[in-house]
């Protein structure tokens, strides 16, 4: 143990003695949270030619998929195992097909006492879980990868995605 | 439309019309299925010396994953629209941590009349998504990404992705 | 395109472009919020007369539907893709069995941002499933029907139907 | 006690005194089952004249309605307290509109011991109940009717409504 | 390590390295299980006796309780990390009254790969939490103990309790 | 009926016809409430010695334990059918493995119209099935006893358990 571990900061999601717990949040007053997750599917260049001439059939896939990113938002406190139960104010999944990838926004908001952006995270993860589902059959080397683009909000400070 | 149109291989979750269904496997025999998926999360070069030099205390974080991704697969028709129910016989989710990047394989195995490979991603995802949680007060930069490693059973062709 | 369309109201539960989100509330202040919807559900003659006279058990048939239907309308967000979370303050479902007909009165209420009109809808619908599934065994020909009876609070106009 | 009463077929769901159970089905082999549920959701004159001129977006309507009628059915044994869990093998929701009202059906599939006919109840009016959310900005009188139209399979009768 | 850990029986749900998996149980071939669990419901003299002399509306209480455990019973997979989804067959909660404790049996059964004795356990808690919730305003010392009665089925032996 | 029962509390969950209802609370101002329950599981003699000599390996079971706990008090107004939905500020599942029993203290809080009791109690619970869960095929004869240990706020008097 070295005398750098003085200040490093710890994992809130954890007791003093590494017990996992859901964090107290009663003392903080509710305020204005966003977030936005972003996920990329990424495909193998066929498959990404042929969606992009419009090979591929693409009418309620979009649609799925969005309408799955927006319920599983509402599902987050339910998978992860130390979220708060939050009631989301609003959740929308932007969804923009491009050559070789699809893009995936999920936006979420709340007034409340925690942060949404694990909402965020989820709604972007199951919308591009969606998306690998319905192509799958045609393409199995998709992979998808997500991550926190920004949240705003609460004491901390706001944080935004270098690029 | 052009005559290549017409080897062109369909999508199986839409119906001739692209609307959403789940598709009929009624007339297929259950058999056993098995698949893979791996889950890699990446973080900046800090908290990866900070995890390796077991300044983050890991207590619970390990388990916490693995019993949500555990239960995530489980979850698997209830998040993704157009999964059938699946009676799985089998979930395994192991973790590794390396100096860069946490390594989440997610096993999912059953007898059944379709295959297992979206239980497996969605466990995948969720462990990640757990460890983005436990982690994110230290760093939002966090990225995770899933693909398909293997999958066996069926009609098709089993798949093992190549490195 | 007539000149008509100027003055249509939008589906609020769809973006510019048509497709789906879930709306931002996060502006309206949280106010007293009723619903009331009917289901009723008509059955055949012989049923009816059945029922009257007492020749079907009711046993927990009647406390079977009740506690279904407040139980959905805790799930309403779950079910119906773009509803928000509302933690609801009061749920009710009053049963009266006719000669002809089961009607179902299902209350709902809460302070929050927005309606309740559709945990009242959908907590009188799953009272009805349930009766369904209880009597199907007797009767296959029973069907359901479902209406708003009325709304109160928020900005709009409150909304009690005609009879 | 009248001697009519000997020929009263029982409710299965009641045990002979009365209380709910869920029935055994045990002893049961496994069969094909198939049901189709129709949702009928009528409007007023002036939004169903709209919805024919194209004056209401439909964008994602008909998708979101679809894919949580789907959803909705592989919910079933969570909503009717004493429906058995089942392996659907396939969920279709087909949506029509029409002049004064939307017609849709849920056909489902399985082989099991029991039949899929709440299912297919189910799935029907969870579409219809997201109709009704995505309209009811423009007309809160809507309504909607559901009723089986028809179920194959199992040791009973086979059943079709008849129009 | 003592030789006497070699006759040791390990613990199914762990690895070999101690961490909680979903035990592998596709080598199984599918048989008829049955397991009943006992909730035992304790309260205060003065309840017991109230409730002995009807003095405590019963009404809906049991009906509620008995709904509420045959729910829990088919949710058994989603509360407890590690168990198998089961297609359960068949779920009853029995309750009886007495002087001083309200008594639950719940009997499940299943034609499956593996036991089905945990949807009992969660199933008979749950109709005692439900006893527990509406008692709770007149008693808040009840408690309730839970146990196996009995299961049968599968390779190893049955269990009857002993008493 | 005596004189007495004009005294009488009456339980709130039903209406004066004795129906089941959940509660009105919206009259009721949001305040801080917390709780604390207490599951202990006993087990026979020699599993408590083989536990205390470290013989069975523990790895993940309290891990799995706390996490099921935490994540089934989110899952309460799902699981009971007459409970609000609460928006729990804090869950913590703390356990502690003595000679002959487990002892399990679940502790909740919210800022809300209702007590957060029954969260309490539904934590524990689920934490001790799940300790059932893994230890059952060593021991089956595993007992376990819930009970309310505290509760605070609201507008009723505070409950601490006498020992």
């Amino acid at each position: 143990m070295t005398s750098r571990s003085h200040d490093v900061q710890p994992l809130s999601h954890l007791t003093e003695v590494g017990e996992a717990h859901m964090v107290d949040i009663g003392a903080k007053a509710p305020s204005r949270r966003t977030a936005i997750a972003r996920a990329t599917v990424s495909m193998g260049r066929q498959t990404a030619a042929r969606l992009a001439e419009g090979d591929l059939p693409k009418g309620d896939v979009s649609a799925a998929a969005r309408i799955a990113g927006i319920m599983a938002a509402k599902h987050t406190s339910t998978l992860i195992p130390l979220c708060h139960p939050i009631s989301l104010t609003r959740v929308a999944v932007d969804i923009s097909v491009a050559e070789a990838a699809v893009t995936i926004d999920c936006v979420t908001e709340a007034t409340d006492r925690t942060g949404v952006e694990m909402e965020a995270m989820v709604g972007a993860s199951v919308a591009a879980l969606t998306f690998y589902d319905m192509l799958k059959g045609v393409d199995r080397t998709i992979t998808y990868t997500v991550s926190l683009l920004e949240k705003t909000g609460g004491s901390g400070d706001d944080f935004r995605r270098s690029t």
